[in-house]
């Protein structure tokens, strides 16, 4: 009897072609399929998986479970992996592949396969992904493996009858989900070149944007974006209504070279008109509802959290403890953000809250004042004076020589 | 004989207020007023000092030497406090503070005077650099010791015939030097205001910005921006001419709510065109110089350097030794960038370095691909293993319970 | 009617001074006297707090609570100011300030008081606490308000016929609890001294520990040390009885020159034999129960923790924060670990857990090794990628130099 | 014509062995062994490669350059790797590596060897170095090549006459220099057993110390210890000496579970005597010579300098600028240290410095006090008033629900 395996499956060639190359392999291929925000048609990707040989095909509407346990905590952390990447793709590795384990345990499957490359960092996170959930499970990486040039699987796919899809010839390679988009390869791949037009889909060009803003209202509760203008929505329904909105108004391209986890320099482009907008206006809320200490700090988790989820660690038992940190963070958030999208911008014009610190007769200059500015002379001295006996004892040590 | 007092003098109302109220006080006063980018007419101010009451008047132009030993290292360290606000006045308090000390010890004077209030951050940033450069210094703050409402201010400034300013109606409490310009006071102390127009001076409004683009490459030299479109630029002539020219785009506006060192959130607008355009260039320059180590570790070294400088700690010893850090930092920082200035952003759209670790035959895709592919799965089976072994026992550990 | 103020009262004869001076203030004075730890006679300074003229007088056992809900956090952040300070007093005054607001606010006193001086940190814990639980109440300092030397408040202690300590002409400033004891002043106010053994009482000297080691067995549940020697203990129980034992040996004498909170190094004393013991011993636990990436990055959170616990900001929201992470890190720390105590010395011998991460047939060099030593070949590769290309790009560019 | 390979040559029977074995792979062998402190015969090492098959046989005595490029910085930084383990061997490869690597380039050899496993760090250092400072050359690892088992490697020492250690039966791993001494496998591979007597070298058991302690005078000069009892020393002769007076008394046993890079625990026994004496007495020395806040950051480039040094990225442009940190703060380290030597302690009783910060007339509770307390009430008002505003806030808004 033949041993299962568990594809992830996207109906694309390399996939289908995966497949194939399984099968000759002597597996039973079950292809699994999730819609984590990208709009795919799984019913044509479900049936696709069949045509080209899976035995099974599973395809699962993962977008509100992507939207609560993994972009919300994006949002709520500001995760901007080296200051700009919102770490699009890093965030449904991990749960892509706990589904793949999770239906490889319910057919009694021996190993799951994904359709990644030997360079870049989806690789690692699957594979440590599954490995952390199943040791047992054998991990297999047909593109990986085969290394054949681009002309070489097409002539593999042409010889298995797998179907070629018609935009072959476009040079980008993409992934999307609903906290956004990635673009790399083709021209992008010299840093010098402005990216073409061609290379984005998800927000106009600042040229091609209304000129005339839209201003919105984002309200938050305990640190989740709850309503849009008033208006109710479920997390994942919010970030897609935002990403038309602000993508429309061009917000959200990124541009960057990023470092990656095995060791080079890559050029990516990215496109986050939801994310970004809802990430400024969190963090304008935050700046009012924090007191400062916990402000300075909260980058500290941040900054390591985003790193967590970068490199495929997130079943790590580190990713939990800073999640609750996070957590602890958030019953804070409460309030209103005014954001005007305009022109490749998420302005933020105004923010509230019942929890706000902001106090505005300590805050005035007005003769509302009830700050005390005496106070702040015996602050000064205290603050000081480590610097001034510094100072005194090198100055006093200088003149001896 | 009367002691000296070397007053930081602006030639607005407050500190031509203060000289009398020194005189009174039994002092001599010797005006130091400083040109540090804000374009000051220091003629005027010169002799306006006098006309109130110096008996001394210092003016002058330190525009390059804090382009240089203050707007420079800010650039490099990409210094922005809580993430948005780029120490625009901070960074001018230690410069003014040193030149106070230098002409109060050449005077023979037994104190120093500056125009802060008793809740700012500025006050702070005086007089613990003050401190540290002679501590035998007195400090004196008139403003903060009067404790006068406007129009007791006014009243006494028509009594002692001092000239007051036909400006006086501005509710803003504004200050400009070369890396930017700081608002504050009056509707925008309400957060859920957007800032009115007139609170903002260097930079046009979105909807007011030319529908042409600009693009200008920037070139770096170890970190220092020396080219403006090829052409050769001191330091400080380059960030004013950036200033107009990202400020006739509309780039650099900030509006944020900030955590002040004494204690409260003051909201503060300010506008930087020069500054923000610097920094994105240098950071994407820096993308694709440093090695991933250490562009991960740098801003560790630039929050705390932000903080310190934020905190009024310049001339504490922390500073060089961060210094020392970034400057061996900035030695990889040599190409060009190229910026798209348009509709309040500068863009980046390509970079260059003969240092550049970006290296396209271990990027690419292509059958270029110099990568070994095969590393790949040594690497992964060490980097997971700490989590794989954590999986393992604890999964074996929660099967005996 | 009097207005009522709670005072935190010790028996000694600062707060025995304050009651009578507070009186003299108008105030009906109600004392209240913890124990938390340092093995007072609540009974005795109940009665002298009536004695010398307190209205009421409150005594309460906070052994098992300070244990519980400050030791135990302490523990299990291995909380060492400066790498060395185990935070003694600093973890208690949130406790008392929390217990006097209570009974203040029981009692509707409008007031509450310390007994500090003005130039410690334990005025600053105490005020920002109660501030932050209550800021209506009123907070007075009667030390640092009267400003009288020595003789003066002994003479004023006389002429109020306050009953004057018999170790009055001890040089010495003591603060003790469960988790250690702290001393200053005096001989010890010279660095270059060594302190005198009268300065200790928790702890032999070296020279007097036995020649006989004592080796204990220490267990721990969640990070929690719950039984010695197989005993079940209460954990107040527990650390009294470590105290007894590792003090007996000498263990836990610490010789510090601070960083204060108001700006002053001062020179310190402490003696923690349970604390240091268990620090330890918990550490060890963790070395082999925590994952490396979570061991790497813990310390980052106990180094906040500390420094917040210290600077009074217990009661900042970024304290339980920073628990959150803390107790999300303690489920993995069980076991048993073996101490050697003696010279001094607490030394681990052996540790052992059910969810040890050390294995041994990854960790050793015999045959039975299954460690993959071809996977290094792979890692090794892409770890040293990025110096590697860095090098490589710097030495192609000084050639062209 | 063969080409050439540079062996890194111990003497002992891995890398003899090593040398036939490359030989058998067609290369000329250059063996190179360096003296970093561990008392080797040089003579006798450099003959015996020869005798086994060398064709030349480099031998350095590199004591100082160790002491000076190495353990120096390792000593001004605190390294200990987890908090224990001051880097003993990770500090010696990036030495040899550039040793071999000159020698490679002055011989005209295309290929370097080193005689480590697979499974330890010091591949990793030594491969990651040697790219760095030649990306040109191989670099070859026979040991984990050939995958021998212990008695295969007898078989094949004996087949061609290559010498037997007498020692053979040893079950410890061992390495060593000037900054100290590690051991690894064996009965240390069970970490609830204690480690052996035999497990020790340069260290006595506390129960053999003598009873007498030694007290000694360590003089620092710009962050160097230069002198020992007032008599001037080589820095790698001081080490060495201490090694000798500090190992006497027992001082410098640490027991580690650690996590190596290559991803698992391992447990190791360490003996750093000299290392451990002289970092205490350093870091009690910027105690009182470090400002505060350069005191508490300090620590975070010590953190990350020695993770760096551990994970073999020593020639990563990171260190020199984390380095470039770490020898601003080193000017002001310039004084006298007096440690007690006694019982596996090394206790600093007293520190006095020129530069020293600690000002007794501002720490002390006499009369002499010139300490202003009345400061203590601005500061306390503005450094709690975030955690005011917060509580108000909380409390006035839970008050609503």
């Amino acid at each position: 009897m033949k041993e299962k395996i568990v594809l992830a499956y996207s109906g694309g060639l390399d996939t289908s072609v995966a497949v194939q190359w399984l099968m000759e392999q002597n597996y039973e291929v079950i292809a699994c399929c999730l819609d984590v925000g990208e709009g795919k048609d799984l019913d044509f990707v479900k049936q696709k998986a069949l045509n080209v040989g899976a035995v099974k095909s599973y395809v699962i509407d993962a977008k509100e479970e992507f939207a609560q346990e993994f972009a919300l905590m994006a949002l709520q952390s500001h995760a901007l992996y080296e200051g700009k990447y919102p770490l699009v793709s890093a965030l449904s590795r991990p749960l892509i592949a706990k589904k793949l384990v999770e239906i490889a345990e319910k057919e009694g499957a021996t190993a799951v396969a994904h359709g990644c490359t030997g360079k870049g960092n989806d690789q690692v996170r699957f594979e440590v992904s599954i490995a952390a959930l199943n040791p047992e499970l054998k991990v297999i990486a047909p593109v990986r493996e085969w290394s054949w040039s681009r002309e070489e699987e097409i002539q593999y796919a042409k010889e298995k009858e797998i179907p070629i899809p018609i935009n072959l010839d476009s040079p980008y390679s993409i992934d999307q989900n609903l906290w956004g988009r990635s673009n790399e390869c083709g021209i992008l791949e010299d840093p010098w070149q402005a990216p073409p037009e061609e290379a984005y889909d998800l927000t106009n060009s600042i040229e091609n944007t209304p000129d005339i803003a839209d201003t919105i209202e984002i309200e938050f509760e305990k640190g989740v974006p709850t309503k849009l203008n008033g208006v109710s929505y479920t997390l994942s329904g919010l970030i897609l209504m935002l990403n038309n909105l602000a993508g429309k108004h061009g917000v959200g391209r990124i541009d960057h070279v990023e470092n990656r986890l095995v060791g080079i320099k890559s050029r990516e482009v990215y496109e986050c008109p939801g994310a970004m907008t809802l990430m400024k206006a969190h963090k304008e809320l935050e700046d009012i509802t924090l007191v400062k200490e916990l402000a300075h700090f909260k980058p500290v988790i941040e900054k390591k959290l985003t790193e967590v989820i970068y490199d495929g660690l997130w079943y790590s038992p580190l990713t939990p403890a800073l999640l609750a940190f996070l957590e602890q963070t958030q019953q804070y958030v409460n309030g209103i953000v005014r954001v005007k999208l305009f022109k490749g911008h998420a302005i933020v014009e105004g923010r509230k809250s019942p929890n706000s610190l902001y106090n505005e007769k300590l805050a005035t200059y007005t003769k509302e004042d009830e700050f005390d500015h005496n106070a702040a002379v015996g602050f000064i001295q205290l603050w000081g004076l480590p610097t001034k006996v510094h100072s005194h004892v090198q100055q006093k040590e200088s003149l001896k020589v």
